[in-house]
């Protein structure tokens, strides 16, 4: 794995316990919901089958930890993480989860394993993995649509959210990547328009989950810009590291089978540039994405360490 | 066909012209809207290739005649008819094109003709139309999320309708709908469950048509629920008649296959009723729909000759 990047911020920052109490926090989130909605339907069943298995949950922590970036918490609390923002991290995570599952359709990426785990269309089958997606994709948007009176954001933020993250989850954005992925297979892609797929397929939400955090917590329009730069330059670190772990990576920890982009001659950022400069440009994304949090001090400490463990993981 | 329903309204309304002039309105903001947004993506070209094939547009066509019904037509204005209906009644085609796609697919009913084309996954190829259909129900939040200022509803109605919209269109909706209809293959299903199914597979989204229309133009409480009552009749009206069609109607004016569901096995009304008894249900329905319009007077002249012709449609 690349070398940890510098930076003049001191990383005495606990990710690991931070990780851990956001995904409880998360998980306790999904889990009520699921308590409250969920039937005991073999859709249901789909749906949280994929929704509850162990996954990084990487785009609502990002969320939640753009949300306390740009909030007051010097005072200690956590009150800028309000339901808002959790429930719209959770609706993140549905659309994520969902894309996994169509993308992991023997059609698309034809895939067995995720996340450790039989993939959705092989724990059920095909026409339920495919309708557990377009469910988790739709109860995302219902979710981001519940009464704005119910709630603290007003109807208008609650609009802006919904469009931001329905464009970048679009055909202007992931599904437009997917598509793009797909049709390069076999086809010798140069190094931007790699770029440009993973911006669209991986950076577009990644973008879509810090841009609605910061604005939920009232990020200003210097804040939210900054942290566009920063989610745009982690979301391409976190695909070349993706691309570098399918090389070298331990499929029984990453959960899923490795040397599959090579078989399927993709083109990938060690496939270009070779692992060692892949490495070294995986590392000055993430120092220009530390870069762009400096206006935040210590407050962006979460998202900074989120930033150096996207090309430190092994999974 | 079912012999047309009694109703003391006299039915001199010119639904032909009227459908005409609807079909009209919807192809030319779903033209714009594509001439705008979309590229000469891959893509894209599925998207428009089934959103723009010959529908009946039943359910935009509904949205736009409910918004008719409660506005004040009297004036002899269309000035009811918002862009903001037009637009919902937009999204809620995008929505019924979306399900159309992932319901022909192999896995689920695997159908090769669709109003008379080849299916997407024909036309295209199976990833290219699950793709499809998750950009066109992605498309249709993006576009009911649209900033508020720009147009005449408030933001409040407009996460209003989409959470109506999104709940229809769901885990506990029409995708909950489309799974039974699967898992009810070559099951008896009761009459009960046959009627349940179908409010979730195409009732739901109809009535939510129906209201979100009547919503913008401003219904109240009591138009809502007589609106909701007639969307629900016709709703049930229209599946019944599509299981008559598929026992004796033209499979070249409809388009695609007939008896198909006899061999399927799967649970119909005339299967569980007879043919002629199944006639006299959905007739039955329709005129119940009618007596639920009676409080709007001629304003639902286009609602009634919409029901009435729901049950004497040839395809």
């Amino acid at each position: 794995m690349p070398d940890l990047p510098d930076s003049s911020r001191p990383d005495r920052f606990d990710l690991s316990t931070y990780l851990k109490a956001q995904r409880a926090v998360l998980d306790q989130a999904l889990n009520d919901f699921i308590r409250r909605h969920f039937s005991d339907s073999r859709l249901n069943a789909a749906m949280k089958y994929s929704l509850m298995a162990s996954g990084k949950r990487l785009r609502p922590v990002l969320c939640l930890a753009a949300a306390e970036t740009v909030g007051n918490i010097n005072n200690n609390t956590t009150n800028n993480i309000t339901n808002d923002v959790i429930q719209t991290a959770c609706a993140i995570e549905m659309i994520h989860t969902y894309s996994l599952i169509h993308d992991d359709l023997p059609a698309m990426d034809d895939d067995d394993l995720r996340r450790g785990n039989p993939t959705c269309h092989i724990q059920f089958d095909e026409a339920t993995a495919i309708l557990a997606g377009d469910a988790l994709l739709t109860l995302a948007f219902e979710i981001l649509s519940r009464n704005a009176s119910a709630t603290a954001a007003p109807a208008e933020m609650k609009l802006k959210i919904m469009h931001l993250i329905a464009a970048a989850a679009g055909h202007k954005g992931m599904i437009e990547g997917q598509m793009r992925d797909i049709e390069a297979e076999n086809t010798p892609l140069p190094l931007d328009a790699l770029k440009h797929l993973h911006y669209l397929k991986t950076g577009a939400l990644i973008e879509a989950a810090v841009v609605s955090g910061a604005l939920l917590a009232g990020g200003d329009g210097k804040s939210i810009e900054q942290l566009r730069i920063y989610a745009n330059h982690i979301g391409l670190a976190f695909q070349v590291t993706d691309d570098i772990l399918n090389v070298e990576g331990d499929a029984e920890l990453m959960g899923k089978a490795t040397g599959t982009d090579a078989s399927r001659h993709k083109a990938t950022y060690p496939g270009l540039l070779g692992l060692e400069k892949s490495k070294a440009f995986a590392s000055d994304l993430v120092n220009n994405a530390l870069h762009a949090l400096e206006i935040f001090g210590n407050k962006a400490d979460s998202l900074a360490a989120i930033a150096r463990y996207v090309i430190t993981r092994n999974r």
